[in-house]
């Protein structure tokens, strides 16, 4: 008796038979959902084990490379399809997404195979992991449903696991230097350790004297540019704004009058209506003949030229604002009087009834005080009541008779006459009638400044970037920035480079006090991919380390933003993503130990990170035994070093000495050190990286100098040497 | 020739001649400044090298401890004894300073040597440190000051450096349960480490339901009190709130409709007066008669009844407050209408004058609808026009003669009747006289209120501390927390322990999915000051020691802050700090490295704690090379086991596997390892604490489990088994 069991099901998407795959080129499986977040996309190669996620709110940005991707089979929702075909012909995003699905072979599954926390704990599971942060993934990444979907329908397929699936990728698009959130938080790019903006990259290197300049240098600096020209065409105009200071001062005095446009329209074309608004538009508009003349100062050659083309000065919008509005504007459109006299004569008009009556308010007044004689006698007026003439009590006696009397006062009495009612009506009518000209003619006005709203917009997208590059400028004279050189090379060479946010703190006295000095040490760095391409540095606490390779991946992130930099001479090859791994913090709520964040961080960078990537990593293996975090740490930097050729430019920061043997080994890698002086068993900080390993980590000085009891130190220091003496130096194993 | 010079200057307060001191007292010199922020004063005893600094606002809070030291000799600014002596009668303080001084032998600095910028910069010189945040002190405390005057002036008496000075403590009264700002950020109690209060142990434990009682929860948590009497009431009224679930809830409920009474007390007495803050005391009065009887309900001999006895009905108030004001009230003084008719006759006349008033408009109405012929005929009212007839277009030809025309809208006309016109003078006259007589009326009420704000305050501390007890009842029925056992000894036992956040995280399936559970593993803690004193766990990664230590310091703050426990059974011997060295981060601004931060929060433990102090240490040593780290850990471990009778109560985390050998030198140290099953090179976290060393870090299979790629994670095992097999066992060195 032979017992059959379904051992293997073929479909084109999983079979994994020699003869049915093109060796050229992959073979994918690939799962798509769409839904009001956009569409999501996982695909694999089951030859081959890549996996990779990808979600887009815009279809059209992801078919075009799942076109590229030509999957042999696609999994969908059961249904889907039909949906899909027939959307309402107005969306062409489902038509294209259906156009690509309908030649292929479609196979439908339940759509509870697809839903995010069942894909979670699929994927996790076909992987082997605890949680997806080694991927760079978060726990409800809307792909996750297609890419769970995915490995069960591969599961059943195979009739057993994937066995070969051991990572998953995020698709991203290549078009901007990516920062993940671990590194923008531990560069401190928008705020400090301590969570303020002050002790931040964006605060060190914020010039801008407007509110939309400060909003563009953030948006810059979140998404740094890959294109080269737009960053050396950046680069460029700080350097041709800093050649010539007077006019770069000139320039940023007109920029402070200059008004937040692009809030104001969004305000108006929302009818949150004030004068004051309009008259923004007005004052920003007169600032652009001295602006546009400011920047033709220096020179027809100027690349400034180009940016002072894409000011607008719409003169006859400026000048309409100009004639309309006063000088100072109420923030009321109910107060009245933003419409200038002259402007209409209209409005004249109804405003000179207004004067007349005034002044003829003030002569009966006086003529009254004559009449009766009563030299206190006032024409007063109140919401409620109107107009009336107010007599204090000591002159009652001498009220005529044709006061009418309308309200008893502690103090006196109120009265109205015929004529002083007559009067009030008049008033009212002239004011009514004069504030609804004025909410006519600002309505037109309002009207007018929309119609430019484009050429407005674009004017003041141009003013917010003279505003960011000014402050480069400004900030590079200041700081003594030099212009980094851009390529599309593989090197990274800093001289004498700073790091731009402690070099400014060292000059606030307070912090200065702490560190016993206000002068910054500078330091180089060279780096290749393919020549000098990891730099272990080793050195004792305090040394430097840390301030050292993050301050390499800070002017890296100045550069690429078009800044100039803080450094002698800086020249950078392009960077596609910047990584780093330092510091450390739990998360036990969510179960997450310290050396668990660490090994995530660490894992999403040995999985993302390209040949054109800058990794900076800080003390990796820390938070495990001694042996356990050596061990790691020298598995991640031969990992680093693995392709014989090239691997992302990195800069290791360790204290496992240990490690600077593996120099020998490893071609590209190099040992750098922090130089100390030792004196009388006190360490002096000189914080010049030298080339060479570190002999010492002098942790019991650090640890002095933190205020440890000195019978600790003391005790510390024979521990010390009685290890020292028994370690047997450990000889390491060649890499693999 | 014999070469003199000046070797020592001799003074009361400087003095080391053994002949001149009394061994059994200390010799005091000590500095004092007096500024806004209040005295601040610094001592030393240059025989024992004891030196302190102190601050307090207020003068007479610290001036019983100045006395009790009977300091020999003080420094005092230059002139500050006379201004003291000559200050406003009222100043009783300064007067109570000067009296204190005035016998003592006094010396005179100017006032240069007392800035606290010059006093850090003396005092870290003086004692070798960068920073004084090793001694738990902010770089400008302003006790630096007089500390630095006090440096200064030893210095140049005993014509050289104190030698004798090591640390600098501050002192502080010994009230409270101190949380130094780093244990409040480490053991996260008011906020999470992502900085929300989501996932903080104040978040988790808050059941209140009253602004008053979240607000008296965080003043328990900044500063548990020290008092066990007070600790032990509390405890038992949570018990006796809990016993009786059907009146707690009845409770609950009469509290939720307790106003915020403190916050509206405040502004009435400072002026910001509204009707609807006066409705808050009365809803709040008329909730305490349904209170006091609930509270009744637990028995006569409750220890509720005495906080019972604290709630004043005030009967008259709630009488006068519910006849005098309407139900529903206006946030706005101007607007009325916030005094119920009936409360005053006069009011009411006045009232009734307007009501009669609006019927005669509508029968006016009327009438000239019938008397005109136009049906459509209205009268209306606008602020600025008064009273007026408004006709339409189609009906002008009906108007009769003796309307006035008053104003013409694009509808129509309005016009006016003498008749109309009178009657409009008296609504307003009468309105104006009603508006007037309510606010009369609201300000004799406000003060009614005034009157009691003695009594009003008290109850609503009462209402409060009510809100919060019976809010920790809610809690320790839902988490099922025990009643903790306190006294003064020197103990700490909690069998099946929880942590009080992540118990309640776990709950949350997100979280839960994470880390693959939704229940909380309990763990036993049997510590003591005099036996098993110091708790050394090791254990590999992710295995929860972090969460096992943190949980039973929040244990311990829950205890001596009056709330229940998340425990099957929980004694704590009185703790007077809890300090805690977790995680780890840098401030590379202020040029501290992450080893740095550790460093100074370890030496600020060392330098601090006493014999009924909690700490938790979690991986000391960590940021420097091995043998510095293990060296340091093991010397610091020694240190809180100097005392061979007793010392502080400790749990200290390792990854330092050495360490477990100390057991057999130090008598009150104990190892503990989190348990982990090995299945198939995976590791299953076990999360029980158990006796005994661990063996294993199993940080390689921890790396695998965050999804370090699988090619890094098998050259890692190749490499520590190579590390494992040629290291000779180090031999540790024996105690001192």
């Amino acid at each position: 008796l032979v017992r059959r069991a379904v051992t293997r099901i073929l479909s084109p998407g999983t079979t994994l038979a020699a003869n049915q795959l093109d060796a050229q080129r992959n073979h994918y499986l690939c799962a798509l959902t769409l839904d009001k977040a956009g569409l999501h996309a996982a695909w694999l190669d089951l030859s081959t084990g890549e996996f990779r996620v990808a979600t887009d709110a815009r279809p059209e940005n992801l078919l075009p490379v799942l076109t590229a991707l030509d999957p042999a089979e696609l999994i969908l929702i059961e249904g889907d399809l039909e949906r899909w075909k027939t959307a309402p012909h107005d969306q062409s995003a489902i038509h294209a997404l259906h156009a690509f699905c309908e030649p292929r072979l479609c196979t439908d599954l339940p759509g509870y195979h697809f839903e995010t926390a069942e894909g979670l704990r699929t994927v996790t599971t076909i992987l082997g992991v605890l949680n997806l942060q080694g991927f760079g993934l978060a726990h409800d990444h809307p792909a996750l449903g297609p890419a769970g979907a995915l490995v069960h329908y591969a599961t059943e397929n195979l009739c057993a696991k994937p066995e070969n699936l051991r990572s998953l990728q995020e698709y991203r698009s290549a078009r901007t230097l990516l920062l993940d959130p671990a590194t923008l938080r531990n560069l401190e790019i928008f705020q400090s350790s301590r969570g303020t903006r002050d002790g931040s990259l964006l605060s060190a290197i914020n010039r801008t004297g407007t509110a939309a300049g400060a909003r563009l240098l953030e948006r810059w600096l979140a998404a740094p540019t890959l294109d080269l020209a737009e960053i050396q065409r950046r680069s460029a105009l700080v350097g041709e704004l800093l050649a010539d200071p007077l006019h770069l001062g000139e320039l940023r005095e007109w920029l402070d009058n200059v008004r937040d446009i692009p809030r104001i329209l969004g305000r108006l074309q929302n009818r949150l209506r004030n004068p004051r608004e309009l008259g923004g538009i007005r004052d920003t508009l007169s600032q652009l003949p001295a602006i546009r003349a400011t920047l033709s100062a220096f020179g027809p050659n100027s690349q400034l030229s180009s940016l002072n083309s894409q000011l607008e000065e719409l003169p006859s919008l400026l000048q309409l604002l100009t004639s309309a509005l006063a000088d100072a504007l109420p923030n009321d459109l109910a107060d009245g009087n933003y419409i200038r006299a002259g402007h209409c004569p209209e409005l004249d008009r109804l405003r000179s009834l207004t004067t007349d009556n005034k002044t003829w308010l003030s002569d009966l007044e006086r003529g009254e005080q004559e009449r009766t004689g009563i030299r206190s006698l006032k024409i007063k007026f109140t919401n409620n009541f109107g107009y009336y003439i107010e007599i204090t009590k000591a002159n009652l006696h001498l009220v005529p008779p044709d006061y009418i009397r309308r309200q008893t006062t502690v103090n006196g009495e109120r009265y109205v006459t015929e004529d002083l009612r007559t009067k009030e009506k008049e008033i009212f009518h002239a004011e009514e009638n004069a504030l609804a000209r004025e909410q006519a003619l600002f309505a037109a006005l309002v009207a007018a400044v929309l119609d430019e709203s484009i050429a407005l917009a674009r004017t003041a997208d141009t003013l917010a970037e003279l505003d960011v590059l000014a402050g480069w400028s400004v900030l590079a004279r200041e700081w003594d920035y030099c212009q980094p050189v851009l390529d599309e090379g593989d090197t990274l060479e800093i001289i004498e480079g700073r790091h731009p946010v402690v070099e400014q703190m060292l000059k606030d006295p307070a912090v200065a006090a702490g560190r016993g000095t206000t002068s910054f040490v500078p330091n180089d760095t060279l780096l290749s991919s393919t020549d000098a391409q990891l730099a272990l540095i080793t050195g004792p606490n305090m040394a430097g380390k840390s301030t050292y390779i993050r301050q390499v991946a800070l002017i890296t992130l100045l550069a690429q933003v078009g800044c100039w930099t803080p450094a002698k001479t800086c020249r950078v090859g392009l960077v596609d993503r910047i990584f780093s791994r330092v510091g450390a913090s739990d998360d036990l709520a969510r179960g997450n130990s310290t050396f668990m964040v660490e090994m995530n961080e660490t894992a999403n960078i040995l999985n993302n990170a390209t040949d054109r990537s800058l990794i900076i990593l800080d003390e990796i293996g820390r938070g495990t035994s001694t042996y356990d975090g050596l061990s790691i740490a020298w598995a991640v930097v031969e990992h680093l070093h693995r392709d014989p050729e090239r691997g992302p430019r990195t800069l290791f920061a360790t204290h496992y000495q240990e490690l600077t043997q593996l120099e020998k080994h490893l071609a590209r890698l190099r040992n750098f050190s922090v130089a100390v002086k030792e004196w009388n068993d006190e360490i002096v900080f000189v914080r010049r990286v030298i080339p060479g390993a570190a002999d010492r980590s002098y942790g019991i000085q650090v640890a002095r100098l933190a205020g440890l009891p000195i019978t600790v130190i003391d005790r510390a220091k024979v521990i010390l040497q009685k290890l020292e003496s028994d370690d047997t130096s450990v000889e390491l194993p060649s890499a693999a």
